[in-house]
């Protein structure tokens, strides 16, 4: 953890170098995904098997290529009464605040009569990526699932890796209570590149989501262009701005809640006051240890955790904005002014009951959301993920007359006659 | 071209090598541009003067850095009226239809008085790339520009390579006519770097647009992530349905608009009209000779064009649902049903008077559009390439008691007790 103040004479440099700092493992992983989604281009499942078999040690011939209804059914029928409650909270709230994002069409008529508009349409068929293993999260693929749904996406197909052929009885059990049929037992890069591509079992998507380790991440970045993905996805962080007058143990737990995921995650808390700051850092200290995820979070902490005094509390905005934050709490009494001069962070979370876990669960936005300082032009997962836009233009006779003329001169500036003469040729006085 | 006809044996085989074909040259940039950003994210300015030397053939010191808006005044007072107004004409129509894009914000408080909303900003700077030389298009760097501006972005930065020192004056007045003020002398990969980078005189962007050769293409598709891209563009594509009632000689301009631009585009006709068919293949080779730009859609018409005759018109819509071409003209008397059943395509020109190509300069739509089947996935360019949301939410102690628990229960089962804590320890029951 590193301490700074804003007023220290090297403070302009220090956060500089926070800002930059590539938290980023410097693996080059590129050339091994280049080779692993050329090899699924080329053969097809022999190479989803072949892969699966040397990365995930089971033979997909013997475990299933899919993972059946029956199985999701099973998971869910003895899933915990608590949890499944607590996940079915997760999806209607999840779902009800996503159906407010679906755009609407347009369609207007000048006064040339000349009509234009714009009309969305869901994507034929998404994939969506379900981490296996530790990072297996029912909230992630809740959160995936629902906007592609609320989009109207006909076919949606979930691809997880089951190491040594054992699956995740939480997750089988979110994907049946979201509704998802058709589950691929493959993971990793050749995956990806099985969604992207087809196969002969797996059929081609056209957008694909959904959370992974650094090859699946780079399979997405690779293949981006050929089908749509969700973002180019870092590690995770959270800025805190909290005045002297919160618990030090609350926002201590908030630091640690991001700490806890990962080591390259990073914790940032902002304050006007040094003794807050203080008390902080030791109930961080003090809680880490509480915590089965210590080591983790230790690691993220020590490494990446960071605590700045400023002299007010609107003098972190600009450091806000320089952060770009995936999660920014702003734990004051009255958030609505700072909130106001926020322009770039992934989610935000007002006030001092409003700690950033809930968000990940079950308040309703989405917990996809861009990292690493992308929020300065990226957003979260939406249903305009999904969907995508067609305009359309309609011109009479009259409306063609109007504004033809002027297409006309600048194809020919362009160079471009037979543009030009596409429209001159319809024209009354064409020659 | 190809002539098929969809009731034939092989059209299944046939239509599919259609949609299959890769038109996009097969040249391997990737590594020459990795080198070039490369230098320029470790030297900058140094490396963008020699890559410039270069490709360019001029000496920036010389020539200067910058176009300063002397210039771009003094091309815009020198230009033609005619085409002045066109300009305008096609800037305003452009701006009235881009501002029904911008999105609106949300703010809900639901019956358990969780606040959830998301609010929308703009960027805080876009980077625009306009080629050089043939493909020098003013139109182009209106489409670009406009939906920026349009969004509030505060800083618009273009850059242009002026091979052997020289400008576009058609491309500097459209410029001025935007009102762009920092334009740098500097294109190719080289360009792209150092927008997404920056360097010691271009200060670094977020967002980076415009068209471009296959370096520039790579370049933005390299660094997608590092800033956010309009989009990955491939060859043109026209998709013209027509019935047998058209004239010949428009339907042929149409498809030779498309032609014309570059050997790598393609124009397909589908009609229900066998006669037509052959009269619109006559009509092309007839009109391709009177085109001074008639090497180039020669070149891409023999290799690229096709016609397809079927046996009625709602043939079409499986066939142009498969293709997902970046544009559509439905050449009919009542356009409306055949469009309602088109699910992918760029941008869609409705009845026999909405040739393409007025869409292309002055009709308002944006003629930045998925190309190479992308509109199965992807949209025009538009407002939201320039905006991000923001997600916000907050709760009062009352929110966090109704729906905190199941957060809990949820990160306890994730295996996340920091999650867990950071909600439990703000709940008035929490030990």
């Amino acid at each position: 953890m590193i301490r700074l103040d804003s007023t220290a004479p090297r403070f302009a440099a220090d956060f500089t170098a926070l800002v930059n700092a590539r938290r980023e493992a410097d693996s080059d992983v590129s050339r091994d995904v280049a080779m692993i989604v050329g090899s699924v281009r080329e053969q097809g499942d022999a190479a989803l098997h072949a892969f699966t078999s040397k990365f995930d040690r089971h033979d997909l011939n013997a475990t299933g290529w899919r993972i059946e209804r029956s199985a999701t059914r099973a998971a869910l029928d003895s899933l915990d009464p608590e949890l499944r409650a607590a996940l079915e909270l997760a999806r209607d709230r999840i779902t009800t605040y996503h159906e407010k994002q679906r755009p609407a069409d347009s369609d207007t008529t000048d006064a040339h009569g000349v009509r234009t508009g714009a009309r969305w349409n869901a994507v034929d068929a998404a994939g969506l990526y379900v981490p296996g293993g530790r990072a297996a999260y029912p909230s992630s693929l809740l959160m995936n699932v629902i906007p592609a749904q609320v989009a109207g996406v006909e076919r949606i197909v979930m691809v997880t890796p089951t190491p040594d052929g054992e699956v995740n009885p939480l997750v089988l059990a979110a994907a049946e209570l979201a509704g998802i049929g058709e589950i691929w037992r493959v993971g990793g890069a050749q995956a990806i590149a099985a969604l992207a591509y087809g196969t002969d079992r797996i059929a081609p998507v056209d957008v694909i989501c959904g959370p992974g380790n650094a090859w699946v991440a780079e399979a997405k970045r690779q293949l981006y262009g050929v089908v749509g993905i969700d973002m180019v996805a870092g590690p995770s962080e959270i800025v805190v701005v909290a005045d002297g007058r919160n618990d030090p143990e609350w926002i201590a737990a908030d630091l640690l809640s991001q700490s806890e995921h990962d080591p390259t995650s990073q914790s940032i808390l902002l304050t006007d006051d040094a003794a807050f700051a203080d008390a902080v850092a030791d109930a961080v200290d003090r809680q880490i240890g509480e915590l089965s995820t210590a080591e983790v979070a230790r690691r993220a902490w020590d490494a990446n955790g960071a605590i700045i005094v400023v002299p007010s509390l609107d003098d972190t905005i600009p450091l806000v904005n320089r952060l770009a934050p995936e999660h920014l709490e702003l734990a004051v009494d009255d958030p609505q002014g700072l909130f106001a001069q926020v322009r770039h962070a992934g989610s935000v979370f007002l006030g001092r009951h409003t700690p950033e876990a809930v968000g990940d669960y079950v308040a309703g936005p989405n917990h996809v959301l861009p990292t690493g300082r992308r929020a300065r032009f990226a957003s979260g997962l939406s249903v305009l993920d999904f969907m995508k836009r067609t305009s359309f233009l309609a011109l009479d006779p009259a409306g063609l007359a109007a504004i033809g003329p002027a297409a006309v001169a600048l194809a020919t500036a362009e160079g471009l006659p037979a543009h030009a003469k596409s429209v001159s040729i319809r024209l009354p006085t064409s020659p």
